[in-house]
């Protein structure tokens, strides 16, 4: 690859779907990026202490841990055993991050969870948010790891994520820790927001910017509305005014790039790679101030 | 038909999209319904005269006339074109309120435009929308029309509406009369708002409420994401919280059902008509403490 590769990009695995990790690992260390945000489903394919080894061996930074969360089913069963399956994703965090390049957090990504099959009742599936966080926070505090609350756009509201706005995370983080619980900020969830600058702003003055991820948006969505992200630059959201919002709050670790698009997952990895790498350079990296020095 | 027809209930003739303006109003009220809210399009099909003649003769309730708006492209022709097309609607409307029954209400449904071509100054947008309102706030007060500014659901909001939230709307609204600017509460842009009942206490307490609409959400969203809409009850949204927040405001006028969904236009427009009219009986009316008493 011969373009500018940002210091500061991460490529989230879901980026490369299809690839798996050995793979993952290998094409972005090859394309110059240095670090990764990795998912559940293929660490575990491989094992945990496999998965954290040939991390070490790749020499990438690991950025986040993708993802915990799934909150919203009333008490019983189904919600213990999410609750149970979220300690295990607090340690795999751990472990990863402990096995990623000097750099490396150790941070998990929350996906709230939508409304319980049935249900209506959208400020209860919420209440039962705040309630499992409230739950996993002494784990994440003793694994020294870092709950980031995904606030995901308001089409996904009632399958997949009640928590649709940057404040409303905010709202909910603010009961807890800001080392141990914090927010994910998240371009193509959030870029239509009338607060989106202010919900920065305070994010920033909390202390509650875990992770900062872009990705862009254009219409039509995708026939699968959740397959709608796209690579930066090639969509509408403006990167220049809430990237300089997020620097402007002193955020100066890494930023992935996270894409959900059946054409983006249909193409060879290492393409991927660096077609993100170039997206980002021209749209995300001329609003960025500071390096990561690490 | 033989059951209950709520008379608050109006049609909104896109529910049945591809009846022309005769049929559309013959079948409203043969099913009982006594409002119905009209397009520009099959008005103009017909000639507005003309328009204002038959409806007259149905004896319905004209509740709004849809849709004025799109004002987000930058001063030039383009604009100059889209103001004057919005100060005919407003005659329109003036016009069919008229010729309504008793009740009839002169309300026209502002859609703002999402971004022009090219464009990612959301911002910029957002502000040419309160511009053109401003442009129009001395026509549509001579006219005795209300201008009901609509927000709609985030994932319209880079190709067709730069208000996302009625807590925007609002802000918008604020600068003007209130007997001149309103907003339009419709359930499937706002449902999954954090701020949805403060909002909706907030906009009956400014007097902004030019009309309440109600359809439901369900996922998965259709291929085209705009035909999303659905039969109130058949989907996820708590119509029950949501109508008594716009019942406690005082609000006691006609409540339209708007429908975008191909499999309900590509039904005979009588069976639709009784299948909304039963939707809302059983979603909606439990939830009504006023009725329209004209």
């Amino acid at each position: 690859m011969t373009g500018f590769v940002d210091p500061r990009l991460s490529i989230n695995q879901a980026t490369i779907k299809y690839a798996d990790l050995a793979t993952a690992l290998r094409v972005t260390a090859e394309a110059g990026v240095q670090g990764i945000g990795l998912w559940r489903e293929p660490v575990n394919e491989v094992g945990l202490q496999t998965a954290a080894s040939i991390l070490a061996d790749s020499g990438l930074r690991f950025t986040t841990h993708c993802r915990g969360g799934f909150f919203t089913v009333p008490e019983g069963p189904a919600r213990r055993a999410s609750i149970d399956d979220n300690r295990v994703a607090i340690e795999e965090t751990a472990t990863l991050a402990a096995a990623g390049a000097t750099g490396s957090t150790a941070i998990l990504v929350l996906v709230a969870g939508g409304l319980p099959e049935g249900s209506r009742d959208l400020i209860g599936a919420r209440e039962r948010v705040r309630d499992a966080i409230g739950e996993l926070v002494p784990d994440a505090a003793a694994a020294g790891v870092t709950l980031a609350i995904e606030p995901l756009h308001p089409m996904y509201a009632s399958d997949r994520c009640v928590v649709s706005t940057l404040g409303q995370a905010l709202d909910i983080a603010a009961d807890f820790d800001p080392a141990v619980v914090g927010a994910t900020v998240d371009t193509f969830h959030i870029w239509w927001d009338p607060d989106v600058l202010a919900s920065i702003e305070r994010a920033g003055r909390e202390g509650r910017i875990a992770t900062y991820q872009v990705c862009d948006w254009k219409t039509p969505l995708a026939a699968d509305a959740l397959l709608s992200r796209h690579y930066p630059g090639d969509g509408v959201i403006d990167f220049a005014s809430l990237t300089a919002a997020v620097e402007a709050t002193g955020y100066d670790r890494d930023i992935e790039v996270e894409i959900f698009n059946q054409e983006v997952w249909d193409t060879d990895p290492r393409t991927v790679v660096e077609r993100t790498a170039a997206g980002f350079a021209a749209s995300v990296s001329p609003h960025l101030r500071a390096r990561v020095t690490n």
